[in-house]
């Protein structure tokens, strides 16, 4: 599987679970991983999945724009950087986000999410 | 230094630079260096400026609004995660982008452009 693909894969995966079962993100992530969201930062798998399931919205729907991906270098990590709207609770409004993760291999073709940070692109 | 200042200092030089004297940007850059700019891919420094330095415009202005930075791992780098809006030729119009960097340790305190991404926000 080429870098994009696998990118590709691991975006609809991210965003789908995210938005149909947001507690079992935190199987993507491990004990060193890191998340910047909105600038507020959380250390560990526990911590993370602690934040992403207590946003104050229970229903959202990711919709991906754009997904570019490149090699991280010699750890054979991968970087990924996603821009897209993001629709959360009831409302019809959509909100435009960004954000980057920065994906390290556990064997192959598995990896788990090392870095990621999310912005709302406000406007 | 801190992470989150090295990311700042390097964030003012790296825009700085590329409303001044854009041509100067390829000394940020390696002969592996990766840019993706609105999806299409450069890799190498010459590469890269020459993408740069041939962008439709020639004065620009740059804002950021938004600085992200997190260790990226065992390799000492370090990602920096962008938001802002560019002011593109004469015109009055801001457009948002967001670009991520991971910067690669070249000795201490002193870092090379290894991965470049970049993505206007249009809306």
């Amino acid at each position: 599987m080429d870098p994009d693909s696998v990118a590709k894969a691991f975006v609809e995966h991210y965003y789908r679970t995210f938005d149909t079962n947001r507690a079992a993100l935190v199987g993507l992530y491990q004990e060193g991983s890191m998340l910047s969201f909105e600038g507020e930062k959380f250390l560990g798998a526990a911590a993370i999945a602690t934040k992403l399931t207590s946003l104050p919205f229970e229903k959202c729907a990711h919709t991906v724009v754009t997904v570019d991906c490149q090699p991280a270098g010699p750890t054979g990590g991968m970087l990924v950087f996603v821009s897209g709207s993001l629709q959360a609770g009831d409302g019809e409004h959509h909100i435009k986000f960004s954000q980057m993760f920065h994906l390290m291999p556990l064997g192959p073709g598995n990896f788990y999410v090392h870095n990621d940070m999310f912005r709302l692109n406000y406007g």
